[in-house]
């Protein structure tokens, strides 16, 4: 079977996708957007062996891929439409391919985009590049850039639970829930829709919160104040690590995808599943506080000031 | 220096793009579409060692990758706006990625489409992958699937020059200009949109245009003769093989990045630059021709039937 075969086998299905007047098979997609709408485009790459262990499931590499560029839509408050993937693989082996469709249309089908168009390489390792177009309101796209002094930070979900996962698999005792968390993170998007109109700045926590917080800060050029007995953690990572340790995994854990937002005081109340974890100051960079006193944090996790 | 650093330096460039409202350094670009037209979205990888060999010059397999993905949007007849970058490294090599963002910008400059967002990852193969979008009048996008019995068909350019640089590239007695006809590619973004209301049907020849000339017949639905001799040839393709292996090289040698296109008889005479090659038949799949013989064509070259 060739790469077109393959492609057309499992890549390319008959439904209808809403926008999309030509989709995989041509040169390109040819898409109407909606004239009222702005857009957002994101893309993510995941490697073998860096992003994902070498004996991940297919399945969960495709949903994996899909849910954090979707992560990405979802901090900028947008809703997905399309979706393109370059797909790059050691070989073409038929049954990997078909679990990873099934896992890539799960993830899509969930929430609402649409497939249209990709490429397939071969390459030493399995490359995953996911690039999703969503639509937003005009002028309500949430940025990094909007907190303001006297604005409350939260975070949606728990934090810490895929560093955690990893951390399990690596001791060869994984707990199912936090390595699901790992495997199969969930975009925030209908927070992030939410968001639309009363968050003042948002960032999606990939890299570590405390990282992230940073970045949203320097965007705004503000500072921040952080209390991390207020960091929301699973019962999953309280059944399984010391308080100190998910701490620890809670502020400089990767791989989270939740939202990280601020908002003037009171006006996301309404919102579940969030947690208030600190406040923005007028002091610049970000300061982390544990039952009240300083710590000072690094990669390497926090301790408290001298 | 770390990867946020290195994407600031070399590719957030302080210049204004079109239509962008967010570019680089927010989780994801902000756009507004031109609400007149419909969008083509592309994508293509390149893989070190698969799609250009290991010692090509970073400048060369950036201004590439460009290239390409806007070759997709030239036979689309669209004409490009916005492109993403996802870029594997082996490792960070500042002096590569100043070279590489080099090349990258000036292709991307020469056909107008500026650079919104990326992904930087480590990996074992450098691998870039660009994804464009272009913009094109509401159902006149150039689609593989209109030729009608009784058009002539047509390509841009000149071809074999690709697979021939390739060839002297291997033997160790690189031609200058067929090296850069396989290393900077010329998008056929101008004879694209001239086609847009004339041709019926166009491809871009990235496989060889035996087989994309396939993939057009098969989506229209028609056949199709070619006249090998009628194929338009380099003087340095001339100049460095014989007439059998130039014409097999035309026919069979892929990375032309030439168009194929179907039109009208005398529809597109003003368009300069083009060759006839060919016309389109009700007989089902694609018969070549050489000198007025029927020859037979495979992956090795054609040959005359028994």
């Amino acid at each position: 079977m060739d790469e077109f075969e393959l492609i057309r086998r499992y890549f390319n299905r008959d439904s209808m996708i809403a926008g999309a007047d030509v989709g995989i098979g041509d040169d390109g997609a040819v898409l109407t957007p909606d004239a009222s709408k702005q857009q957002v485009q994101v893309i993510d790459t995941l490697v073998e062996g860096v992003h994902f262990p070498h004996a991940t499931d297919a399945a969960d590499i495709a949903y994996r891929a899909v849910a954090v560029n979707l992560s990405d839509i979802a901090a900028m408050g947008a809703h997905p439409r399309w979706m393109t993937l370059a797909l790059t693989l050691r070989n073409l082996d038929e049954q990997w391919v078909e679990s990873f469709a099934s896992g890539l249309f799960e993830a899509a089908d969930k929430y609402g985009v649409g497939l249209i168009g990709g490429d397939t390489t071969r390459g030493p390792a399995v490359t995953v590049t996911v690039a999703i177009t969503g639509e937003v309101e005009a002028g309500e796209a949430l940025l990094r850039s909007g907190a303001q002094v006297g604005d409350e930070i939260y975070v949606t979900g728990t934090l810490g639970d895929a560093a955690a996962g990893l951390r399990t698999l690596q001791a060869d005792t994984p707990d199912d829930f936090l390595l699901a968390r790992f495997l199969r993170p969930t975009p925030r998007i209908e927070a992030g829709r939410a968001l639309v109109g009363s968050a003042t700045a948002a960032i999606d926590v990939s890299d570590g919160l405390a990282g992230d917080v940073s970045k949203l800060l320097n965007a705004s050029g503000v500072g921040a104040e952080i209390d991390i007995e207020k960091l929301p953690l699973s019962t999953a990572i309280q059944a399984r690590f010391s308080i100190t340790e998910q701490q620890q995994l809670a502020l400089l854990g990767g791989d989270d995808y939740e939202l990280c937002f601020t908002a003037a005081p009171d006006v996301v109340s309404g919102i579940s599943g969030i947690t208030r974890i600190g406040r923005v100051t007028e002091s610049v960079g970000l300061c982390c506080r544990l039952n009240g006193d300083v710590v000072e944090v690094d990669s390497s996790g926090y301790r408290h000031f001298q």
